[in-house]
């Protein structure tokens, strides 16, 4: 089966004003919905990052895959590095780690690589789930992800107040867990950090622990603070963490960490690509790595990754941006292959409002959602979602994610510093 | 489409008296054929060790497959896992490293693995190289694979000469390559050492480097030296072997001689499981690994081997032991799908005067092997031969590979101690 023709659709959705170190959620959150054609009539799809560096890469990509065997994933990256060559060029927002020429690939890479695991699993009738290995679990479990956040954005016209309400201490941000706990079954809980002061973190922390005593509980400040404050808190939550995220910046500050605070650290800020893993190894800098099949290159890479960890004593858990349902499926079709995959993986799939995948697989119970069993991703696309939110990244007004300047809209002299505590 | 049923052949094939630091292989190699058959009337092909803890090993676990979907390779590690238990008990032979629990279940888990993969790709009409994510070369080079040997077994009634002749020193050696060059195309050497003492066998390589003044040369005494006589022959054969094999055991022994001689140093003996990689990589004990779907878990743990070498700078190379069609079609499906594969692999395949597979598919041209472009492994059994070789099986006379005693034939004090020298 082979490529005809790729469309790649840039959309905006409405996204609540989340925030974390660099500043505050726009009230958009770009994604790029890709439709991959072949010579038998199906279509694959896949959803990738929006901005437009990225999507003018897969744009350049896109053409040079015509005629592509959807199984030859060697011959894509092939592809893809002879038409991004050496100078594919940074892509990748900072919440992810440095961007690199490497990083855009792997993010191209993926892109175009999960349309083709929907369309192997459309030609052979079966699960994307089953093209992996096998379900290793039936239904993939997801951490409740608890943010910071005001009320609105800066008043926008027209725009809809979000469901969440403020939360912009301890207790806004245990009625925030109570919501996603009572409508959504979550067993875990994950606070984005770097907003507060690492203290009052740590006491919303300590809030959480209190009213969901048997939760386990992570707290990802984005690198927001130095190795002395990390520490700080890593003694201060001892025994109340499963994991400590990205408290610090860089592997060597990580290490220093580590050697400090009892519980495990995780990442998906200094170990972003195959690149920095033996440079984490030999420091033992984290202890457990968040994949992200979206830059990590697919749901191959990603197998690989869970390799490398099973291997190195690492453990393995799952990173998430704002995403649509394609994002999920196929978020849920690797975990649910991945045995050494042991934590609950993240998700912002709550905070969404609009989606392209059609209604009635995708859904949450007891804080898991049950890996598809319809061909391929098992997702459809609604085509008139599509439609509106494809008009709405047109007047968006903006094409690259950027929180730093809806946080100056409301505070004119915001600095997004790293580390800033 | 799910198992029905799996027969396990054991067989014997001739072999010829080829030397190592064990002793003398015996007249005959063990392998067990196994056929996978399935509900929808495919059957699929593999081979393995044929050694009876091995084959007990199967023979336990082939019952428990009816019924598993040929795509669940996750649930194939399950029902071996539960059916071995954590007292799988070591199966496999001293030449591919220590044998353990984890190893026996690795070398079963492959056995079992490879036929799903002829099945699924029998059933979607695609080579296996096209399920491992494509073909990344046309052909696969392996390497002239030399042996010290007598010119025949001790004797024996009715057991033929074979066409290699004897080879017990530096012009014999030169012979048996120039046979090898000049019979197979073969672009690369490789001398299994650990027979002479280590100086005579630099020798070997000397005269080889100058009979043969453009092939990669490589030496493997299986272990046979002490850490100094590593170094020592790791200082003469400067500049001119690619990877010295093994020269002694052990990770810590690997480390000490990797720090003194020039060139990398490849082993299928001391990381020979996914436990040993870590530790290997901690001290920079090898920079080769021999990687072998036999012992390593089979196709998808053998990618998994590959991204680790790729991540941590690690060369890959592929190591043999003696073996039949169905294993050389598997071994070139992998290394045609994987581009960290850099080094020539390794084969017996010359050596083999009876297979069980059909002609035609599997041929050398300049030392290469097409990757089969028919379905599955792309190769059909000769139900003729695999009946005279079973029969050939059943009269031989043991049930597990020995290289000692047939050397204790000729040399009643022989004594297979390693270091050697
Ligand atoms: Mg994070
Ligand atoms: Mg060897």
């Amino acid at each position: 089966m082979k490529i005809t023709d790729v469309n790649l659709t840039p959309i905006a959705m409405k996204d609540p004003p989340l925030r974390n170190i660099h500043g505050v959620h726009q009230p958009y959150a770009l994604r790029t919905v890709l439709q991959v054609h072949t010579d038998e009539g199906l279509t694959g799809l896949g959803e990738t990052y929006g901005d437009l560096a990225i999507l003018n890469a897969l744009r350049k990509v896109a053409p040079r895959l015509t005629g592509l065997d959807v199984l030859d994933l060697n011959g894509l990256e092939r592809i893809i590095r002879e038409t991004l060559g050496a100078s594919a060029g940074p892509a990748t927002h900072g919440l992810v780690g440095e961007a690199s020429d490497e990083k855009t690939i792997s993010t191209v890479l993926s892109a175009f690589e999960i349309p083709c695991w929907d369309l192997q699993g459309k030609a052979l009738g079966r699960p994307v789930v089953d093209l992996l290995g096998g379900k290793v679990r039936d239904a993939v479990p997801y951490s409740g992800y608890l943010f910071f956040k005001p009320a609105a954005h800066t008043p926008l016209p027209d725009y809809p107040t979000d469901a969440w309400g403020e939360a912009m201490d301890a207790e806004g941000i245990v009625a925030q867990a109570r919501a996603m706990v009572d409508g959504w079954g979550f067993k875990s809980l994950k606070l984005k950090g770097g907003v507060l002061p690492p203290q009052d973190e740590a006491d919303a922390i300590l809030a959480l622990r209190d009213e969901f005593p048997n939760h386990p509980l992570r707290l990802d400040p984005n690198a927001g603070w130095t190795v002395e404050s990390s520490i700080a808190v890593g003694k201060k939550l001892d025994g109340v963490l499963e994991y400590l995220e990205d408290p610090t910046g860089g592997i060597d500050g990580m290490a220093a960490v580590a050697r400090s605070v009892s519980m495990p650290l995780a990442t998906n800020m200094c170990v972003t690509e195959f690149a920095h893993v033996k440079p984490a190894v030999l420091v033992d800098a984290v202890q457990v790595i968040l994949s992200d099949h979206h830059f990590w290159g697919g749901l191959r890479r990603s197998r690989e990754l869970a390799g490398i960890c099973r291997t190195f004593g690492i453990g393995l858990s799952m990173h998430s941006n704002s995403h649509l349902g394609i994002s999920l499926a196929a978020m849920t079709h690797l975990a649910g292959a991945t045995p050494e995959l042991t934590y609950d993986c993240d998700t912002h799939y709550p905070y969404l409002v609009e989606d392209v995948v059609q209604k009635g697989v995708l859904s949450f119970k007891d804080g898991a959602v049950k890996v598809p069993d319809g061909p391929g991703l098992g997702v459809e696309l609604d085509l008139d979602a599509l439609a509106r939110l494809a008009e709405q990244y047109e007047k968006c007004g903006f094409d690259t994610r950027d929180d730093i300047t809806p946080m100056r809209a409301v505070q004119p002299d915001w600095d997004p510093v790293i580390p800033r505590w």
